[in-house]
């Protein structure tokens, strides 16, 4: 099986990070490769970033997804997700929804760990559309002073182990879900430090990747909608519409 | 007054039509400037449509927005507009959004008429992300066949005045919203025909675009979060975002 | 363009506050005139005194409406809009819908101030009436020992401004709305001092109407229902609903 | 135990009607008195005529509470319930809150029957400050042309019984509520040719009541705030606001 | 009028204190009978408790219940409610959901007091399923360090009251309800110390069924669902199944 | 890895039927048990079977767990999950619910097939607990005369197939759910005759097992609460709640 991963971040070190990572987590038999976004921000923190990236990581999986199984977005928001949904011709996944049906396989009640407070509005929005806000018993936020606090996580365990322990003890938390993709790993480092089981996106989303290839589940790409050209893109990209745009069907008046 | 519009829709004849209804709508003295995007489809319908629109929308903005008092997003869907109003140090309306308000204010339960079946996921979105999703009564879907079709809607005419009568009689609609860019002006068009007020984005959003200038309402540009460089998109939108970030701050852990 | 407002509160002082306000938020040509409610509570704070005004409102407005373009209703919880609404043959606003829309215009979430404990229960009913409630980032209150300090808000600025500011900075407020008629003019006073943009009722009422009224937005009267004599109150008001009933119609079965 | 029932429609048959029905639920030592609003609509079908009946219902009750044990309001809408609370000494109980509350005692899916499609908005509003609303597997409205046949509710019978059979099978309605003062009794009626328990308010309200003033259950009036007077209208009415207002009592910020 | 009461715990202290609170909430011809459960949990504070005492509180309905008009549950969690209802020719009605719906006859929104913080996650589940979710203005949760300072609450009254008194003055709500069936009378014997009424679930159990017999509400016993035979379970459990299964009939295909 | 499957209905053709679907999903070196419970209904159709099934499910997980590293309780309504989650120290799952995560990786909207119209109030139990409620955008119940046909599905197959299309026709599902143990391998089946994914619960289960599993994941069994005996059950159960009690601890008043 070939798994694909897209960085909708610009650092090359988070694609590291995640591939390595996927790598444990992954069955012995899966090939993996990891792809760093060509544009936007080196870390999305914010709606303006995140709109970018949902591009960026529509044109890395253009280029890139032919001959892979299924794609992986390692992106803290899951950035594209619906759009990639859409064009691709394999399952495609983000690692914060994949971390949160992980946790709710083990308990009903999800606690959340997130860095910077920026960011909140936009996890906010993740869980929305999700549909996965009523699993939520808590969020804590760890303070980040900067990107690079951020990519070397290792300083900031104490405080995720605290406020994850927090979660379990005063939110009734049942597991609790760590989001990022450039903290990737740090749920199995920390899983003994805390009360509940811990989650993080990569290592869910692989699993839940070979899982779906495993049940043979097949999916065609499709564009809804009637036909509309795609133009000043990656040529790999208007190709993809192209191809995933159904043929014209005269639609109904639908209440 | 200058108010900028983007056609997030890379279709030159919906930015005319946008352009030509707003100057209906405008008070005199504000004057009106329409750009057409310059990548990314020729009209959205889709997930994958929307989110390069919304790139796109940031990409025109970052380009043309000097020296305008406020901007709207002339795109069905608002793509862009959270991102938007991180980036832009003026204030930024979308027209669904707006629309929708214009309708509050007459009445609480809200019926709305969109445009082919397959844009109903994108706008349970809008509608989730909005907020006003409680206001609405009721949702129609007119057949589109083609994207000709939505782009010459006056042979729909009937179609929208039975759809909009029967949300006001079956569902309790206190008022109507016509979806879209391209269908600017007919409210105005067919609010003769229907029983209870009629409204659409563009005029709406100019409406209140013009009360939130005149309203002396200043904003900052402000992208959250610790600072992240972006790259590869237009030097202006890089500077954008340059220009947006804040001064790196120390955060604290929030709950 | 002729606008009345109207005070449910029977203070006038309450009123005079009201007009200046609404002076400073009209265009140069829209005439202004505001009355007083001529039964009830000197100020309403509790569900008893807001019942009380709703039939005050209906009874000013039966007597003074007729050749106004639009109604604005200057009292904190928007007493009697519904009512208003199907028997006016004008566009009837209350000023904190019209405060709570005109801050969504500028961003999603949404911070209140609320002067006096004793009327949260009254706001949370308006909140969720209007379908407002999945905007509200949450709500601060201010303390008042008596009707003479929140008639005289200024001594109340510096706990206003923290409240605001704790919204923004606490519960991610985009923009906040000071509620209340009698502190009409407080967010143009102290808007500078906050970090968000803030609204008041007045203001944004009378800049809603005004748009509404350039949109020629017409509006028939209508009390929906079988007929019904309405006897024992001012003959203005009986006079009112009378014209406002629509001929019998038979209904039919509705799910 | 001494039990005082408002009619809030102005319509002497239907206090005839409530009191009849009141006299056949209660215990044989209830002392009952019914009494109709002075003023308003004869029969409250919209939101106008539902904001003068909670004014005329508080009117009503200054005037009469003196020496009962609890009140009912016999109105579709319970108009002036949360307001009534406030004022007056004594449980105040609306009859149809009281049927909700029965039926939910015999299953969690409870099926509502209504009169006139005109009152669909107020019902609303009713169920969902009531906090009932997640109780509601379905709503059938009954077409009525005018007043009297919903005064003479006889010939209705076999819309009724197809209208609450229609809830059971279809919607899965484990009871049912018939909703209306003038149908007072109809419950009782055509319980037999109904598959699920029928209730309606009367009878319903009646028997609370009886319970709550058993259990000794014993309330201040109190009207939350700081003090208002409350001028141009019953001597009675205002009266009854001054003995509710506290004293003036320093209050504090509150989240 | 004869009423019968299930223990789900297997204390019989337990018992003891819900049949005397019975006795002095009935009426003087109520006659009362209480069993307790004869297998699982002394007292169940959990999900694995609470799963158990659902089966043995329809093996004790199953034994008992013959002659009685109507039966009451006396476990803190209704555990068996839905079921017992299907199974019972006779209503059949749960402490807390009974003690939920007296609170709300006297107020809208309501203050919970429940005894020991591992029971939170079954409470959510009761309030959840019990629709009475939306009335909850706060929790409060007294500390127990065994089950024997449970059953013996007299030491933490004080702890109670100030619970009580802080969900008014804190959380606004208008009435509280103290939850568990070993605290029977906690709400008669601290009512006075308490500014809002204060309600517990055995007296108001009483109270609604002795209203629903008095109001003459039959019900079948009726099982749904294609015929199912039940074994391995007590002989008058399964005689009861068998004796509710209705006739198999031909469904439809319900959307 | 030894997975352990619990089928809470008393038929043993259904367990046959589970564990031939298990092998059919399960890897190579995965090693399948399945038990049939040994007192219960045949078929659960009804809440009244549930609660049975959840005691008989608790037994037979108690005594037969040992050695195993994941349990799944193959019954539609995942009878007895929260309470098995307590007691036991491996992973447990339910079938219903992972079949919706399985469907959830997939696309945002699901739609749900069942069995009866008779066990629709026990499935919105399942969903409205499992917090899955949001992601449900229809559902449709194929009718079933008896329990033999439920048990021989293949004669329902086009019924199963035209309720999946509408789903996604009309309904806007993205991948549909077909609830039931006894109908496991239907997706698997039908699969290739529906335009979106089809899943099932068995094969989703196993494999979420299997993930969970490999994973490392390790809970502890826990009841919580202050210590309580559980007598009168099955010592194997008695001596599970005995291992999993906590050891007393003082608790704190949670707010």
């Amino acid at each position: 099986m070939k798994l694909l991963l897209i960085n909708g971040n610009r650092t090359q070190s988070v694609t590291d990070t995640v591939l390595a990572e996927a790598r444990l987590a992954a069955a012995p038999d899966t090939m993996l490769t990891a792809v760093t976004a060509t544009f936007g921000a080196d870390i999305v923190f914010s709606h303006a970033g995140h709109a970018i990236a949902a591009h960026a990581v529509l044109d890395s999986l253009a280029r890139h997804h032919a001959g892979f199984d299924a794609a992986i977005l390692a992106i803290s928001f899951d950035s594209g997700l619906a759009a990639a949904r859409e064009l691709l011709p394999i399952p495609v996944l983000g690692i914060t929804e994949s971390s949160l049906r992980a946790a709710c396989a083990t308990g009903r009640r999800i606690g959340i760990v997130t860095f910077g407070a920026a960011s909140q509005p936009l996890y906010r929005d993740v869980f929305a559309l999700s549909g996965m806000q009523t699993h939520i018993a808590g969020t804590r936020t760890i303070d980040i002073a900067s990107s690079s606090q951020y990519l070397a996580p290792a300083q900031l365990d104490a405080s995720v182990v605290a406020a994850a322990n927090a979660l379990a003890d005063e939110d009734g938390a049942e597991a609790v879900v760590i989001c990022g993709a450039a903290v990737a790993g740090i749920a199995r480092r920390l899983g003994g430090a805390v009360r509940v089981p811990l989650f993080d996106g990569v290592a869910s989303a692989v699993r839940e990747a070979e899982s779906l290839v495993r049940a043979g589940y097949r999916k065609p790409a499709r564009v809804p909608g009637p036909v509309s050209r795609v133009t000043g893109v990656a040529p790999e990209l208007a190709a993809l519409f192209a191809a995933a745009a159904p043929a014209a069907t005269a639609a109904q008046v639908t209440e």
